[in-house]
């Protein structure tokens, strides 16, 4: 389906002060790429294992297509652990990403990690003779209120095919890949990205952030707050009974969790991208989110450049020298993520999922009233 | 120096959906107290050991006076290490604090932790005839810009003093005890407080916070960015060299780092803390804080109640069956610590220190002008 | 294959002074069981996709068959975070484990993680018509030296199985299910277990440590260093070529990694079963242990009783009063784990591969020569 | 007073197979020294204040004189927490030490934090003209049983002076510095070092190890226990009462706790010195360690050279290409702690102290005999 609606900047909004990459998105790092496969089908009431199906798969893929034999350098922080995530301990220890990142719905982060070892068994080790092991990271957020998430419709190939079809330039947006089901502030989220270009040391560096938004909390745009929008599944909630004894983690139903994925070409280590990943959580914030008990807010970053002997010495050099330029790095991953954020929700459509639920677009006619009114349009 | 500089609320700035205690304060959770001693000495130019001296001791005194043997239970979260506060890894193995939470310079921790053994020896345990090892909870932010620091003006004393005058009811805020020196967003920053009343299992519970701001970024009241209130201090930045060189911690002069402490007589474990502790930093995140590289950001968390047996015993009961029942107590501290903080830059008045430096006080009246033209004000 | 070599303990070899369960087994906590399914098949040359397999699934289930609904209280160390294991960061956070824990191989993570999904979605939350997202809890090894690990032999149903028939009473260890094809020391390693009975508050409580073997370094039986006993493999060395520039993780392919899952009746919380996770690394540690660079080392303990109200409350009350008695426990589970590596290493047969790829069972005549004359058996 | 007794190594006892550095001390890594400062005073009852005092200080002390501007990259680990350890939060952040890293009783780490910075204010700050925020790293154990640790009888002084004096060569072991009152096993603990020479890349590095052994156990020597030397301590224990209530920490009174102190020329990344400093708990482990609960237990880790361009190039690229060379450091981080924490024992003297306590030296020719019986010296 054609996508009309525009991003946050298009209408005006402009979080921070860095310029942002030609696409304005997590590719525009030189070598990224990114692949989605959007799983939409059938209708009316759910019957699990047959649908209705919304749900998807998106790939982050690092540059190049020999991941494990060099791999990017990583770094990760969870601000909340309610969700899986495959593979942020290995990131911790290893202080690497081996794989492609892969995002999905909570149940099927087994079907995709079984895509990501099939793909990577078949190009890269089986030509070679033996398989080692290795960790795909997959990370996760529940789509089960327009989706059938327990039909684990998302199958390994798709995983496969998600990677396969990855590529640079402008990213699908909205309700697509691993953001077609899901929900944020009670209106239909999704994938979302951003980028910020900075300077240290005198050479430029970008970092790319993609998200898929899922959370709740209070919606505030560019600092004003969207309080007045009251989504129309707000209006009636629906918290289904044995949910709310089991922890309460869908009882509210308007969504949780957020994934955010941040890529640079700045020559950071592990332990500044562990550093630059809590600094997403700052945009995350000032989107609004209340950190909710059963929002699984991970970050997941990772260098281009650092594994690389002798790419981006000046920004090296320069950060050793004085650690505190790593600052406009911080400044903008955070400023990334919000608009990230903005635009999963800016891009998103309606859509209704099992059981006739339904996921309202962001009324952005309204935004804009409320944007104008606080001043903040010009 | 009388201070009539109002509070947030005062002036209409009302922070998220719930209620406050009785004095907005971290005293309003029962049992616990602030005391601070202030220490204003000397003008004009820096004279190592001589001063100027602008610096002071803030203590957040758990309820009773036997706490090593009626500890409270505890959590924390570190944002970022680049600070001291001793005692944080106690809080993750044992789960509680056994004295009270001190709060100081940096280069002073050693003294206010002399000073709270010196205390805890002679009231706690000399009387039962021997002494145990015990760990002082001491924070602390720099406030080298308009401090002696290096002078080790806070002796140990002065730490007994502020347990012992500690007391309940109205906290003082703005330039007194731990926050006299310190600066926020290039204004003059200091000591700030707020309180929210939520209910858990039909009984109400109240979360307190009292934070030392002195960080920066792109400050921003009730979501209005505050961009056009250019500090005196930063058109005339002087970053001094060597300290540019050693990581620049210091360079933008425009202060770094905050404490934020927590205190709640909602019955939470410590890891139930450690998660409320986390959602301080979505209030900080909403000041504008850019997570500075030099800023150490903590957060120190204690529940009066929960290692009371029989008592909140309905919220217990409420979290236990459905931990998502916590999710008002995560909106309740990010809202409070986002007042504490305007606080205590809306409380702090224009100071001048060593050398002359000054940091001026918010201009309230601007404030206001941008927030009415925002729509956030009536 | 019926195994008659013995464990540890039949020879004699007692680790510290803790009396053991009636099967000196995890499954001496009661209610908790565990279910294997053990893939032989094939042998010869390694063709990708159809063998040799040398695999399987061990499922540790906690009581009862609601685990979503009645979860068990949980918590985790990571002494080596060079692996997968899913769902770590859902018992940081919630504390809590909510559906068996798995073990495989590394490659099969996925396809078991699906299997547990597609078990609770049918028994759980199909008959109550909806489905919530949940963290399936699923740990590996890699068994890539014995076994075609690329061809994900390991599928659903075999996780969906070992859950079904797991059972209480004596465990199989040694080659069988996630122990079948992995190592230790260059031996043939596998599935170990062991337990310990403690007394705190006066009531007695059990430990019970279930490992998956796969790691090396120094072999030391009781405190004797096993030197000597050079296993075959050792002396014609075989690094594959691509592994080792990848890290090297298989290089040595001596075997790496080790799962330790802990149950126990007492009534711990996520920040206690986190402490006794961390003690169950002596018990790695006195048997041997190099903390390999490649070797995932994890412990994952959970509790059957501390979300029961009223259960084992004379404990809960002693360890409230006095939590230094939970130094039994420490105690308890260093000494457990020791001996389950022991009895991995013990009742584990020699074994041949893909590529006749070969690990020979412990030269058990000559351990026991070499503890007698080190004084160690009677 | 002279002190004849041997180390381990002068009595045969080898641990693992790597070389020692010449004086198999922290100090054979070049660059760093060790100070101590002892004090003993008095004897008889304990007179909170007035003794008898059986503490001190021990400093180790990095390359050079400029801590501040020329840090030193370091990591660490906490295996059990319960303690202080002031600086933890800043190696994790920075990743780096910009002090000498000080040891010495509990409630003396506030006295020795003041020391420290005394001393940097005057030699790296005064003479530059202004002061920075920064944060020494000070550990402790508890020597309550012997020293009137309540009296607070370190003073900043004797910090200043641990640093002033310290140098390279041969390291006082036993009753010194920091491990003058402390006891390990229920014998006389204190202070102890040793060092391995590994390879990699084809370049030497040297790894060393200074440890405050105050912890306990079942004693293990080179994998021989030790249970039937009972310490005349044991046989009538004197729990204190009003410790057993306090959480009992030093109910058994045969002390608790071990800082391990890591130095090295090798060129690690804190993410690698993190890796370092959890194997060094491996040796702790095979010493004996139970792994207490009142025992902090804490790894600090700091590299000399990686901060350095140009220094080690080879190892650097070795390990960038094949992350597992870095196995002989895991192992030799072990080894060596195991030694130092032998060489504390096996040095230190009988010590009588407060309330004539009295801890008894490990009495070194029956472990001789237990040794020999047990075929493990020749």
């Amino acid at each position: 389906m054609t996508n009309l609606r525009p991003r946050a900047r298009d209408l005006g909004i402009v979080i921070g002060p860095f310029p942002v990459g030609p696409h304005n998105a997590i590719t525009d790092v030189p070598g990224v790429r990114v692949g989605q496969v959007t799983l939409i089908q059938g209708e009316g009431l759910l019957r699990i294992g047959q649908g209705p199906v919304r749900t998807g798969v998106t790939a982050i893929v690092p540059p190049g297509d020999d991941w494990f034999y060099q791999p990017v350098e990583a770094g990760c922080f969870v601000f909340n652990g309610a969700g899986t995530t495959a593979g942020t301990t290995l990131i911790d220890e290893f202080g690497r990403i081996e794989t492609p990142v892969m995002l999905t719905n909570t149940l099927s982060v087994g079907t995709v990690y079984e895509g990501v070892v099939r793909y990577m068994v078949e190009r890269s080790f089986a030509p070679r003779g033996s398989v080692p092991w290795f960790n795909p990271v997959v990370g996760e957020t529940s789509d089960t209120y327009l989706n059938d998430m327990g039909g684990l419709h998302v199958r390994p190939e798709h995983a496969v095919e998600a990677i396969r079809i990855a590529t640079g330039g402008p990213v699908e947006e909205g309700c697509v890949g691993a953001g077609t089901g899901t929900s944020a502030f009670g209106f239909k989220g999704g994938i979302g990205t951003s980028s910020r270009v900075v300077e240290i040391g005198g050479e430029p560096g970008t970092i790319g952030v993609l998200v898929q938004s899922n959370f709740g909390g209070r919606l505030t745009i560019a600092g004003v707050p969207m309080d007045e929008l009251r989504p129309a599944g707000r209006r009636r909630p629906r918290p289904s009974p044995p949910l709310a004894e089991a922890g309460g983690r869908e009882t509210d139903a308007l969504g949780a969790s957020i994934m955010m994925i941040v890529a640079t070409d700045l020559p950071l280590s592990n332990r500044l991208l562990n550093r630059v990943s809590r600094r997403a959580t700052l945009g995350m914030a000032r989107a609004g989110s209340s950190g909710g008990h059963g929002s699984g807010d991970y970050v997941i970053a990772f260098s281009t450049t650092y594994r690389t002997p002798g790419a981006m010495e000046a920004t090296r050099r320069a950060l050793a020298e004085n650690e505190s330029r790593i600052d406009v790095a911080f400044e903008a991953v955070a400023d990334a993520t919000e608009e990230a954020i903005l635009n999963s929700l800016f891009r998103a459509q309606t859509l209704v999922g099992r059981d006739d639920n339904t996921r309202e677009a962001l009324p952005l006619e309204r935004v804009m009233d409320l944007l104008r009114r606080a001043g903040r349009l010009v």
